[in-house]
């Protein structure tokens, strides 16, 4: 069957310590996020604050250290952190000086997910082909 | 204000190395995804084939190596692949015999998104607290 029959896309965006910014909802032709693999430099910030319309965003830190901020309130964060933030919230990030910041950030429109895991999954008799 | 007021959540889930498994959407009360963020032990494997009934899938490998299979077909993946699973492709994943393998997996509903980024976001005027 043809590639746009799949009920996948894959794709590579290379070893993640040279990424500066990826996005993924177009190479992927995703339907219900938008996911960036984003290395903020040493230093660096976003220089603006921003808030969305609809969209809720996960941020899941993987290296480094920075600041976040939402509504004027400061935190750390480091690899292992993770931040939810609703649309409204005026937000930024900054990286530490002195070290490089990883993070994965995902948009999806805010209240729009109805079930999870146990009660969406559906396990399947039958093996996976590697047995 | 109190915490319930507040345009945000933030969480640790510790240093990726250490994970087994850190599922997102209660810790952050999630409205519009399930994150989970996962380190399979070298050799092992989700044991059953599995769809989802509403969800798509995003999956973003951090580190290792393993294979992965939607409908039978089988791919390699390793640090920096990222896939797409629509809902009802029948999933499976291993992680090679000598290397544990890392990702982040991310459940939204399927068509939800309507918009992103440039055309969600809203930039705002004023600085960050950090100037």
């Amino acid at each position: 069957m043809g590639s746009q029959e799949k009920n996948y896309r894959c794709a590579s965006i290379g070893a993640l310590r040279d990424i500066q910014r990826e996005t993924l909802h177009d190479a992927l032709e995703l339907t219900g996020t938008e996911v960036s693999v984003n290395r903020m430099v040493a230093g660096g910030s976003v220089p603006f604050l921003h808030s969305h319309k609809l969209n809720e965003e996960v941020y899941v830190f993987l290296k480094g250290r920075g600041m976040f901020q939402v509504d004027g309130e400061e935190f750390e964060v480091e690899e292992g952190s993770v931040v939810r933030v609703d649309p409204a919230g005026k937000r930024c990030i900054k990286a530490a000086e002195d070290e490089d910041l990883s993070y994965i950030c995902i948009q999806a429109n805010s209240g729009t997910l109805v079930q999870h895991t146990a009660t969406d999954g559906v396990i399947h008799e039958g093996e996976p082909t590697w047995g």
